[in-house]
């Protein structure tokens, strides 16, 4: 008789971001009339690129021919891509990391829910509170994360590290000593990021207590400040300690177009073992490459033409996370974020919960957030409100919100 | 202190496909003049269909344009492809499949992998032995097979279910009840069909036990003969035993541009909990959707010219089958499959093992093709050619093997 996996039964809810866009649709039916406006899901809206549209179509037109016609991809990854990636986001930068250590797929969001299969069950890990809930919701599904518990929100065998307005919403290295440590700078949802003084300390407390940390730099592109690291592989010991994660999505605009890379350094081991080696073994028995068309659009990324045009859309968002963050901060909000990261993070007026607070705005300004809550139990009292929307709805959902009484 | 996982550490050498390409670039790197010819790794050759260039060029404009550019899509896929595909390949052919049990995806690889992480690890799984090799490295790496034993190159805890000329390499019920049943038809690397009476079996004895079938159709399009079901929603009692796994690739030439879907009834139930909800949970938190341009490639695959143009490319690839089952037989070599699906399936001659015959038909007729034993161990002294080379390769790769002395 079979039998399911129980550790599914265990999770509260659905995935966050199905209910916020479930509670959207049902608003939206309701009120067919409303023009809501979504600074939810940090999904982007400007057009893909020029030159990221010309390596596409000139991609499908070798798909057409026999000659260049390109079937299973190379377990990694093509080279074309995983070179241009290893010069341009490492050793331009003075990170030692090459090609071969480099795994393109399908996008962070796959990779850093995949990425602790090749770990024990029989690890502890430790994630930012509030944070990106793949994390967690990964490890739960494995089981690994014990009990959950429905009034506080928590799972009993998770190191919850705190992010909040007292710490500048950087997490402190815990008491209880982790296996595995999730990181995410820029942050999601905080918007908050790390100097690399404070990183080195991230990559030391690892080396020291043979923990590894999942690096998630998805949103290194809108980093503006210069002591901000874009890759932790900027920190000594990090190639002994630390997998990094990247995204196309939020610099390239590839939500919809699906491409990301992590990369598992050789020299990072557990007990003895190379885990490249355990990644190669599930890319090559679990996943069957991106598809070759898009990985030359995501090659294009990285030509001059590519990088001027996206430079651009990339400043398009972070002008609308200054309006996001000028026009709150003038209707008498605690925000915060919005400076390195697309995701301005806001204390909910006249203690809201979070959720509360969801409705209230959905109702009153027709704008469609992310409650702080969806991200841990520290993000409670708190909202995500995302950069990636058009400069017109994000002006027009900023100006109703501050019409809005609170 | 961090900890791998040890399942990794108890899988036998790499994962097969990979070892067939090492061995080529190998001797490929030693005799470089010689013209070798891949007939291995089920890989497709010809270039896509114009219905389907088409319809990514036009995806291409789509997302170069705000009012039509598409970021993250809905968990379980555009609802365009999901409604095409329960209409065409189900409804029309009287199977009860509605849109919502169909999940997009990046490929059956990828499914066939992942399905078994929404059942315990506590349950039994039975494959037919030869079989594609991810059934069982999947529930290896997760820790559901047991100890691995390399003299006989079984898992302690695996039903192997031997497919040899005895029983026309088609499985038979196991003496042991198996929680889940991983069939696959036609078969890869036999070629071997069940036709609907043999399969009505299976679902039957499935529902009397209280297992779960996961049926890979990948190669459904090459069935030929009437009798041979296309799918297991075709015989009464599938809904409420059956998973099926349907791909893109060899019907439309997506292995390079990674398609596939997985069909999970709503009415499947195990200890009482819909799979449906398992696998839309896990689709939901651990993947972010194929991308749009490819699921509008998809969409194509399903036109009208679409399907005309990929019949010829199907009857092209069996054309080539035709044409190695009677070469090789000619040449006294004991053969099947190549009828129903696009391989073919031989004794090696001489009692040599695969391997041996691998390296022999390498160096005497520089021809590449997969050893049976890799499918498991009754593949042993078997060997795999593919009918998805050119005609002229595959018409060459048939000539010199006929003129090998053996």
């Amino acid at each position: 008789m079979v039998k399911v996996n129980d550790n599914y039964l265990k999770l509260p809810g659905s995935y966050l971001f199905s209910t916020v866009g479930r509670k959207q649709r049902e608003y939206q039916a309701a009120h067919p009339e409303a023009k809501v406006i979504r600074l939810s899901i940090g999904d982007v809206t400007q057009p893909l690129a020029p030159a990221i549209l010309d390596a596409l179509h000139k991609a499908v037109d070798e798909m057409g021919k026999a000659e260049t016609f390109r079937g299973y991809a190379p377990d990694l990854g093509y080279e074309f891509l995983r070179n241009v990636i290893a010069d341009q986001d490492y050793k331009a930068k003075g990170c030692d990391i090459s090609a071969d250590e480099i795994f393109v797929s399908d996008g962070a969001k796959s990779d850093s829910a995949n990425i602790q299969e090749i770990f024990s069950l029989d690890n502890k890990i430790a994630v930012g509170d509030p944070v990106y809930p793949v994390y967690v919701d990964s490890n739960a599904m494995a089981g690994r994360t014990g009990s959950y518990d429905k009034n506080t929100e928590t799972w009993s065998n998770v190191i919850y590290m705190p992010c909040t307005a007292a710490n500048h919403f950087a997490p402190e290295i815990p008491k209880e000593t982790p296996d595995l440590i999730y990181l995410c700078f820029p942050n999601n949802p905080t918007g908050a990021t790390v100097n690399k003084a404070q990183l080195q300390e991230w990559v030391d407390y690892a080396n020291k207590v043979g923990a590894v940390i999942i690096y998630d730099a998805a949103y290194e592109a809108y980093i503006s400040e210069p002591d901000v690291p874009h890759s932790i592989y900027e920190c000594e010991g990090a190639r002994t300690c630390a997998i990094e994660l990247r995204s196309f999505s939020k610099n390239a605009g590839f939500t919809g177009v699906r491409l990301g890379f992590t990369v598992v350094p050789k020299d990072l081991k557990a007990e003895g073992v190379a885990l490249h080696g355990l990644w190669a073994r599930r890319h090559g028995t679990k996943y069957n490459g991106a598809p070759y068309i898009i990985q030359r659009a995501g090659e294009a990324v990285y030509s001059p033409e590519g990088r001027e045009q996206l430079k651009k859309q990339v400043a398009y968002y972070m002008n609308n996370a200054k309006y996001i963050y000028d026009g709150l901060k003038e209707a008498g909000y605690t925000v915060s974020g919005g400076v390195n990261a697309p995701y301005i993070w806001l204390e909910t007026p006249n203690g809201m919960t979070s959720w509360e607070f969801f409705d209230y705005l959905l109702e009153h300004a027709n704008v469609v957030g992310t409650p702080g809550s969806g991200f841990g139990p520290s993000g409670e009292h708190y909202f995500r409100l995302t950069a990636f929307g058009s400069y017109e709805n994000t002006v027009e959902a900023v100006d109703r919100i501050k019409a809005m009484k609170i």
